[in-house]
């Protein structure tokens, strides 16, 4: 995807986005400049385009120079109130890797109302100290919350099992670089497609997008109602399947995730269908030589390690996607992309 | 407050503050140059000035530039024997915004005579590998311990119930910022003025000044008086009083800090008092148009949510004045300002 | 040791060291460029008088100048599955002074077969964010294990009862620095000789160059015998004994290791040597002006604080030692050196 120059403002008519608040001398004509990361929702196709071009020059920069300095002087919080080690080091190393440094705050002892201190008040002592700051919370809407006291950038790590959005974000760029495009694409979401937030906020940003999407799960896990509705009424026509069989020979991207025992009800239910949803050498062997396989990670065995060395397996390059996604999004919030 | 051209050593005599013990090439002349920072007793009323002159400094650095390399390379080690996040990030963002870097040690085990490492063993190791080292520590004296044994400058992060004068530092740093000057100001201390660690420092400060100074808490909370002589022997003398009406429309400064229950032994006395020593709207309608209210945070509700907007509410920007503070402390012993 | 012009490749035949595998565009002639370090048996005689030599411009360095941009942009993974304060903050204030920063992990939670993340996965994911990874792991074989699938340089920073190849060629290190040189010295490794991962290496290291080793140790806490065979057939010939009396005037380096008691079966077996293994002013007294005094450390009582003043006592300049030879390290697997 070649990167267009679309700059625009983000296109959410929400209020706390409407005002740039940034302390320092940038550049206040950045289309994100001063703005929140919050949902997936608030990005349009066109913020989308404009995201990944900018995560595919970090990508370029990355491989060619290593780092430069682009956000020097510039420090981000990372603060998270529930450990997620991969999330916090991918945010790490993409403000260093743009000259800037971090603050790491972990497992911030959990404030209730009668004790400790509130959010709002851990936001604005944080944001004295920090540029832009990285929340991951265990409650739905904390980053909402945080984003309206903050007068610096907030952006959503992850809040419970409401977003999060840097990782919908590096899925689908994933899927940019490794096919080259996303329209036109046929994508396979395989697996535990019910409690999986990942494919839930994959399948809203897919929808933006003319592509074919399967869903392969066990009837028990199959896609909520509310976010079929939501990506029937954007224009996708997901079509429902218990088996990988009959899909995999046309699928460009297949997305794993891993079906859990503790899921079932009864555990024959899950003797009877976990071999359906494990990906080995066989399955690739009836897949398309040009397929990405993805999986959001950790694994446990939903792949097979044997699986690795084939050049189709993009789930370690993913690791690398989401960086340069999260060194972009820092770029735009802080007004230097 | 103009910063004054007062280039003078520390008035202290203590042999350690005699000798500095910087290993490069940095400018020997500064006059606080490889000192140790272990107590507000060690600053004189010039020292003060000084040191709030380079404050002032990096304040403005910080918000035209963001960041400058005044102390690239060097190294900050953050040795935290008991948790402070919010100490530690002040230091370690201070040194990061002037171009160096930290290494924050938390939680170290506790050393007794008997198992693991003494903290001189620790300190002389730490140095190997850092420039300045900010330590926290729950027992009284053990900063000037360290300080003992150490070849490289440390700051006094807080001693248990001992110092924590970059705290005291900060609070009269944010006085002169907000009013612009000490001197003449009628400051009013309220709350738990016998526990509070915060206050008494702040009180040592505050008597190098000429000030008004009204002490307002409940009978049983009463400043102590081993703090109340030494104030008075330095020509401070502070008036003592039950409620806050009487005092609050001269207050130019009005500092709060929590009445906590547990600190009665009859709950009914705390019910009777509480109110007195919350600061609403209300409060905040009687207090003049200048007065700076400041907390040392965190709070719980001494301070109600409603006062956040006022722009008389100085405790958010309490914690930028703290890390300016660092800033100038950390390049003053490292012989840059 | 004045550095000699050795550039040549590591002289291992381990197929992981044959390929360096480093991503952007560093100097592929560099000797080491690539290079996992795993243990000390990978390096040659000429290897670790390359090492000590760049170590020793390191040490050069950061005393005159502090700090230089050599690895300036490169992040170290710091990996570490148990803790050990000591070794990561010398791995992350060499990085640093090197103009790089660091991504700590701490006491990753630990993977089993059955559970979580397996090792390969954690290093493929790791690698995605960083340059260059320094592996803790309570498991002998793990750094092994991650550099084959790792395809950034792996450095073993102790893997359980396995290798510590750093702590060994500080050891080293420290003894060239403050000798000047190895050969012809006098060695004596005093203490727990049996349980002691140090001492194992330092001796298979010292078997390379031409020096006079004496064990002194209680009978029960001799070197263990496949150590011994090792050593012996390298051409080193170590002499056993009980106490340090009759070999400490002769003695040039003495390296201290704690008696522990709970390795005795019989507590009045502590009680009649323990008198034996410690060093005091006394032992002082009897020993060479020029000898270098080393430990380990931590100490608990097994070397006396008097001892401290004394220009022998070596094992606080150690740490700086140690800093400097994984800064050299770090160059030397980047490239740059």
């Amino acid at each position: 995807m070649i990167r267009e120059n679309v700059h625009r403002p983000m296109t959410t008519t929400d209020p706390i986005h409407r005002n740039p608040h940034l302390p320092f001398g940038d550049q206040q004509t950045s289309p994100f400049y001063g703005n929140d990361i919050l949902t997936v929702n608030q990005f349009s196709r066109d913020d989308l385009v404009y995201t990944f071009g900018v995560a595919h020059e970090m990508r370029e920069m990355v491989t060619r120079v290593g780092t430069f300095d682009l956000l020097k002087g510039k420090i981000l919080g990372n603060l998270f109130y529930e450990v997620s080690t991969r999330t916090a080091t991918s945010f790490a190393t993409a403000i260093q890797r743009l000259g800037g440094s971090v603050i790491q705050i972990n497992e911030v002892k959990y404030s209730s109302v009668a004790k400790g201190e509130s959010l709002p008040d851990t936001i604005r002592t944080m944001e004295a100290y920090c540029d832009v700051i990285a929340l991951r919370h265990p409650e739905v809407g904390s980053a909402a919350l945080a984003a309206r006291y903050a007068s610096k950038p907030v952006i959503n790590a992850g809040d419970g099992v409401g977003e999060h959005p840097t990782q919908a974000l590096l899925d689908l760029f994933t899927i940019v670089e490794e096919q080259g495009h996303v329209d036109g694409l046929t994508i396979t979401l395989l697996g535990d497609l019910r409690y999986g937030r990942t494919v839930h906020s994959l399948a809203r940003l897919l929808s933006k997008f003319d592509v074919k999407v399967h869903l392969v799960s066990p009837p028990s896990l199959r896609m909520p109602a509310n976010v079929m509705a939501e990506v029937l009424e954007s224009g996708l026509s997901p079509t429902e399947h218990d088996t990988l069989n009959g899909v995999l020979p046309k699928t460009d991207v297949l997305y794993v995730t891993r079906v859990q025992k503790e899921r079932f009800a009864n555990p024959a239910d899950y003797e009877s269908v976990k071999s359906s949803y494990v990906v080995d050498e066989e399955t690739m062997a009836m897949a398309k030589e040009s397929m990405t396989l993805m999986h959001p990670f950790p694994r446990v065995n939903e792949i097979a390690m044997e699986v690795d060395a084939d050049p189709r397996a993009a789930y370690f390059r993913q690791m690398g996607y989401g960086m340069y996604v999260r060194m972009a999004l820092l770029a735009m919030v802080l007004g230097k992309a």
